[in-house]
């Protein structure tokens, strides 16, 4: 019986988190954690239930872009969509008119992020099953013809992607099993925002490590005297043998990058997160050069807008920490590209998490990563905040500082609908009560 | 006197150019080339006017973007803006909600190029001056501190440009002698779109010539014995000294942009323009390597979205002709910037014009290049094609295939305002008479 997708609602979902700087960091100093908020309804009254991600002003503008794509989605079914889905993703990535608001980047591709996540949520729970399970047990082929290789041939192609999936075949139920048993490995953020105090920064991480965290990053960039006392301090409380990453939210050039890197270098961080624009692939590959001897890699993906971006700086060794965004890139269909090429160019991925509902959308991602394609645990953890997930219908489960496998079917996007309703910007009741 | 921003509207224009195939390309195959239109005023009635280029539908999504923007601009002066530009601009590209849903990219920083367009519309006029009058005149020092050196001093430092600009002085005034007596040499691409048939093309081209054109370009990469068909007709026609130069509008990957290429190499094309994703540095260094024996260069940049990416164009070798876009990049500030690594890399700068307003901004631009930054016309001209001018207050000059340097005050961004009112999208005439 086919779901035909007969609706299609747009949300802008706000949360006053700047009052207390919860998600304050280098560039970002005020942020109040968005979503624009998507839900497709079929003939059937089945739902499906997407968003991306967004920090305050400019929701709206968001929302409005999915608007406009709403046109392409409303009056397809669900087989139609799922039996091209490259070619669904063609479309709206490159409409003869709206591709040049792009094409693949900004608000635009965060508004293809929260249709496509919604259209993943539909289909995993038309199945009955956790993205993630949807994924892993999806034949390789059909996992291939969802992904869009236009412009990433010269680095993958079809055939090579396939035969990463089918290598990675052998021993999969056994990584599906440990994953149910002990879950994905995390780390924690929310011991640091840059506008946190030192007395709560310590107060945060003496709790954290009480709740089994041995992975810690700490926000840095806006004053180096700051970045120093902040860093030996969060050294001192989690001893030398836990480990330490730095987050400098894009805020240097790329000289800047290196000079003050290297005066935080005997804090041993892991890596250097973000440290110059996110557009500067031949910039990250600088500073990874020049960091590469104090053993220190470069992380970064948050803002890298698609998959052309990540091509690039695999091939430049530009990083050495991919950091896909279930909310950036285009939805599932984009990362399972990067997830294949990272495999390829033999770069872990460690997902950008935290926000509204990253958390919950990233972890079945990186769950196929392990089980589907990396088959490996080296360097590899997923970023966690603990942070607003009270919000969701099915928030992730923490356990000993791994993200437990989601059981509910879908792709745990579905928010509750009071949370919805009093967040909603302008007119939602916690707004209200704050004009 | 102070003049205060009081006011900025902003409007969807729209044109029916897909009715007659006008712009269609490989990527773009039915645009209604638009504008998002803004008006600023004072408070002593003086106006500024901007736009930024779209192609039909996503206009209303820019146009929600001006109107985010719109807060950070109306209750400052002129004066206040101008005084520190460089920090203007940061506040509209970096403000700490906006910026993530951009950075400085997309539908955000198209907003951002109508606006900062209406604000040097605005400061043009006060002064009583064309743009590239108030440019050329204007002090080294104060030009320099209009542009936004962030994330581009591994390439250019201050210092560094304001060296190039104290440089050509010497000679200045002979080449504004030089562009008011001959105008600036251009190219066209009125006769061969996409979609237009052959006895169109050859129409336009006998016509071209003889109103002394002699440089053509011709838009490929649907299917390649068209092209080949076409670009033989076109060679044909104008004759081997003449210039020929082919178009794919992103159609290609890295391996088959060069084989396609190489099959049209025996028209000898000056260059192939965008022949991969926008976003592909290193595509486009691989590209223009294996070109170079042939004689052909690559060329991009109408939708090179900020100054960090021209900046590695220009280091990895990607492209040899800089294509700047008055209304992709963030208004005169950043091609400023532009402009001064082209230089300092030796690369001609080629502007993208034509759409809606193209011709007429950034005519002004590359007369500011020629006489205060290169001084030189090698391997140099700016596209132009015949459409739309007639909606603008004071259109281009196009004598002898060069472009005349504008006389009236201001960018040349005025449109007029019965040409808003019919072509507003819903709501205008033409619009309605479609329905």
């Amino acid at each position: 019986m086919h779901k035909k997708i007969v609706r299609l609602t747009v949300s802008d979902v706000r949360f006053p988190t700047s009052l207390e700087q919860h998600g304050s960091d280098a560039m970002h100093t005020d942020p109040d954690y968005s979503v624009a908020y998507v839900v497709i309804e079929t003939d059937q009254g089945m739902h499906g239930y997407g968003l991306t991600f967004t920090v305050g002003r400019g929701t709206e503008i968001v929302v409005c872009a999915v608007e406009a794509l709403s046109a392409l989605v409303v009056g397809k079914s669900l087989e139609e969509i799922v039996s091209d889905f490259r070619g669904f993703y063609r479309l709206l990535t490159s409409d003869g008119q709206m591709r040049w608001i792009g094409p693949e980047k900004g608000v635009i591709q965060l508004a293809t992020a929260a249709v496509l996540n919604a259209v993943w949520d539909l289909w995993a729970r038309s199945e009955g099953k956790p993205l993630w399970k949807l994924l892993v047990e999806m034949d390789p082929r059909k996992l291939i013809s969802c992904i869009d290789f236009r412009y990433i041939t010269d680095a993958l192609t079809e055939q090579e992607a396939l035969d990463i999936l089918v290598k990675a075949q052998t021993g999969k139920q056994q990584r599906v099993d440990q994953m149910l048993k002990e879950g994905y490995p995390a780390y924690t953020t929310s011991c640091a925002w840059l506008g946190y105090s030192d007395q709560l920064l310590k107060q945060l991480c003496t709790d954290a490590l009480n709740d089994g965290w041995t992975k810690f990053k700490v926000k840095v960039g806006a004053d180096l005297e700051d970045d120093i006392r902040r860093c030996s301090l969060i050294r001192q409380m989690i001893g030398p043998h836990n480990t330490l990453m730095i987050d400098a939210n894009q805020r240097w050039d790329v000289g800047e990058a290196i000079t003050w890197v290297t005066r935080l270098a005997e804090y041993k961080p892991l890596w250097i997160e973000e440290p110059t624009s996110p557009d500067d692939i031949l910039g990250h590959a600088a500073i990874s050069k020049a960091l590469a001897p104090l053993g220190i890699g470069v992380a970064t993906g948050e803002q890298c807008h698609n998959r052309v971006m990540f091509k690039q700086f695999l091939q430049a060794s530009a990083l050495q920490f991919v950091q896909i965004d279930s909310c950036r890139l285009g939805s599932v269909n984009e990362n399972l590209a990067v997830l294949l090429m990272a495999h390829k160019f033999k770069v872990p991925v460690c997902p950008h998490a935290g926000g509204v509902g990253l958390c919950e959308l990233v972890q079945h991602l990186i769950l196929f990563d392990y089980i589907s394609v990396s088959a490996s645990l080296d360097n590899r953890m997923c970023e966690f905040v603990d942070h607003l997930h009270q919000h969701f219908r099915s928030p992730v489960v923490i356990q000993n500082a791994h993200y437990m496998p989601p059981k509910d079917p879908g792709y745990s996007c579905e928010m509750l609908e009071s949370s919805v309703q009093t967040h909603q910007y302008p007119q939602g009741q916690v707004w209200k009560n704050l004009q």
